[in-house]
């Protein structure tokens, strides 16, 4: 069976001025064409660390991916460092120079200068795998059966190549096993108690397949996986056990799919032909921006209110000043008015409105930071949930909005049930 | 000079359904005080996995710092290893067990359950860093020179852990040297022709100090990276040359901070005793969002309406339907009534207003996928400009944002620069 070793180059990567997102999107890649990464190695733009980890990993894996360190600037060593390597030498090559002009006539419409240029050369020792959307062209290497691969780190550049060139390479190349996963979302129970409520079902899972718990933000998603030759023995096993784990977790079930909350709840809307909108304070346009982050979220989605201050809660959601300063902006009672003026200015089918005290500063005895008032509602009714987070700014405004959505789908279950 | 290699330890990651943020957060806190990150390596569940890992890396780095796999399920494998590893036995640890007790007693308000309790025992080979966030302790082991230390995997809890455990045991233990880094952001200049811009000064530049180029959504970062012993030296030298690239870049340079493009906004707004309002369309509340990240952005911050649809741009911003009807949503003339409404209706200093089509959908022949409007104002005066973005929805959503705060932030350069 053959793995894949994913080598990422870069300084920034172990000074953590960069969070590497590129090795999650390979892996995702190569696991739906059933290729196992056996593991990911970061190392610096350091000649000596970058040579010894080609050797390294070479040694356990078939398919070595690199990316980063192919940039135009002295800092990227990556290039003339692969060069020596595969024992070879510099060369302009034709199809990549051609790409670099053509980007910088059509594209940029600026003039092409030396630096450039040089980034159309390459290794004579490589096969270049051209990259249009980027100067820096993949190559590829072959040494003592290991395939070595060299992409630039810039992530829509890499995504490129890997779609274009790598990932057709190969299922060209290997024969495949079938990886098959399936994944469900569960909201409002911690992995502890999820693990007592599935314990019998997961003592009876056959050795072959692995069961993951993958907790974030209130959410714990459980991973079935299975892999071998035969695909429909394979599917029909998994599809089995992945209906009784939906069972047993029914009353923490969000979705039987690999999807954000946010999805869940456009998903419903979707289906329902029904309209949100949102009335922020505290999550400052956070609901609006995840779900109008999903492609087409125009049908369903219809806009938001971010009231930051008090005033714009008075003059944009008609709450009144006196239930403010009777109550606080951050309560029931001003929720509750947000989501009533929301629901008439932005006449939407429901509405999420919240108040809180995101930290670390603004927080009080009564109402410590990470108080947080939620109301969802349509024109007939409206419910409201007040919580207490305990973390850092970030972290409290990621589990306002995931709460908010989740009773935001809870409520939208309940109003369309019959 | 000691080296640090993090291990990260998850199948998750392996198949990228979960991006590591650990490693880049513990590699800053390192970079803080002196100590370089040599090697992140990322291992899935597996035994023999781990085991190699832990023997390769302690060849390469006297620190091994492993987050990970110490969930109270099954699939995780990581403190029976450890246990083997150190040639331990699993024993209940008091001050652990107090932990785990006082937690689900006073703060989760949750019946204690044998497998909470499993989670205070640890190999008697290590000694137990205390986790208050959490209930899986992190351990410091010891071997052949090698410092072990293992932490969950849960962010909050490894950040608790190195906080009050880890930085503080190093710098006890190890004579560090002095690290200075000084980062300067641009915006508006490719790596290609900054580095042309700069040559003769990156050419003469001492061995010991390291430029690096750190691009990202029309933003390049430039870092200067020096160390040594005599911290004043060092200082001085770095602090020179950097006052000489900041000169260099002048034209282009946003701050000589490494600070987020949306922060240098707020710290004009702050200084200036200036307040902000948003009008979004495209973007859906992210700028929104970007700005109120920042703990204390209220002063400055006063609110956003997202108009999504037509009709909100209208009922809420005094959109003109004829404006619409004539030119399009996505319009010069559309983004100056929105500029003007939201002056009118949020009554701050500034505004952006921004509308624009992110794709994949929505494009036409006249206004392909990409198309932005922006405009930025105050009352004396709006100025807008148009872009042509041809990336993904993720990536239009970012640049259209950057720019609209770089836009913002000239804006404001202009009007108070007398």
């Amino acid at each position: 069976m053959i793995s894949v070793s994913i080598i990422t180059i870069g300084d920034e990567l172990l000074i953590g001025q960069v969070i590497d997102t590129n090795s999650a999107w390979i892996a995702q890649e190569l696991n739906k064409i059933g290729i196992p990464v056996l593991r990911r190695v970061a190392v610096g733009d350091n000649f000596d660390q970058i040579w010894n980890t080609l050797n390294e990993e070479s040694q356990k894996s078939k398919v070595i991916l690199i990316t980063g360190g192919l940039g135009p600037t002295a800092d990227d060593i990556t290039k003339p460092l692969l060069c020596k390597y595969f024992d070879g030498k510099m060369v302009i090559n034709n199809d990549a120079l051609e790409n670099v002009t053509h980007l910088f006539e059509k594209i940029f419409k600026r003039p092409l200068t030396e630096r450039n240029i040089k980034q159309a050369e390459v290794p004579n020792s490589c096969k270049v795998l051209i990259n249009p959307r980027g100067t820096a062209p993949g190559m590829l290497f072959e040494k003592k059966d290991c395939i070595f691969i060299s992409m630039p780190g810039v992530p829509h550049e890499m995504k490129g190549i890997m779609s274009d060139h790598v990932i057709p390479l190969l299922l060209e190349k290997f024969e495949l096993p079938h990886i098959s996963h399936r994944t469900l979302v569960t909201f409002g129970i911690g992995e502890s108690m999820l693990a007592d409520l599935i314990q019998s079902y997961e003592e009876k899972l056959p050795t072959h397949i692995k069961l993951a718990y993958l907790p974030n933000y209130g959410i714990v998603r459980l991973r079935l996986t299975s892999s071998g030759k035969n695909k429909d023995a394979i599917e029909n096993e998994i599809e089995q056990l992945f209906c009784e784990l939906q069972l047993m977790v029914k009353d923490y079930l969000v979705t039987n799919e690999d999807e954000p909350m946010e999805k869940v709840v456009a998903k419903l809307l979707l289906k329902n032909n029904q309209t949100l909108s949102t009335a922020e304070s505290c999550t400052g346009g956070y609901l609006s921006h995840l779900i109008t982050s999903i492609p087409g979220s125009s049908a369903y989605f219809l806009g938001s209110i971010v009231s930051y201050s008090n005033s714009l809660k008075e003059n944009l959601l008609d709450v009144k000043n006196i239930t403010i300063e009777f109550n606080g902006a951050v309560s029931e009672a001003v929720v509750i008015e947000m989501a009533k003026g929301a629901l008439k200015k932005l006449n939407t089918t429901y509405t999420v409105a919240l108040s809180g005290i995101m930290g670390p500063d603004g927080g009080s005895t009564e109402k410590p930071v990470g108080t947080v008032w939620i109301a969802v509602g349509n024109q007939e009714s409206i419910i409201t949930k007040q919580f207490h987070f305990r973390f850092d700014r970030q972290k409290n405004i990621q589990l306002t909005a995931m709460n908010a959505y989740n009773l935001l789908r809870v409520f939208i279950l309940d109003q369309t049930k019959n």
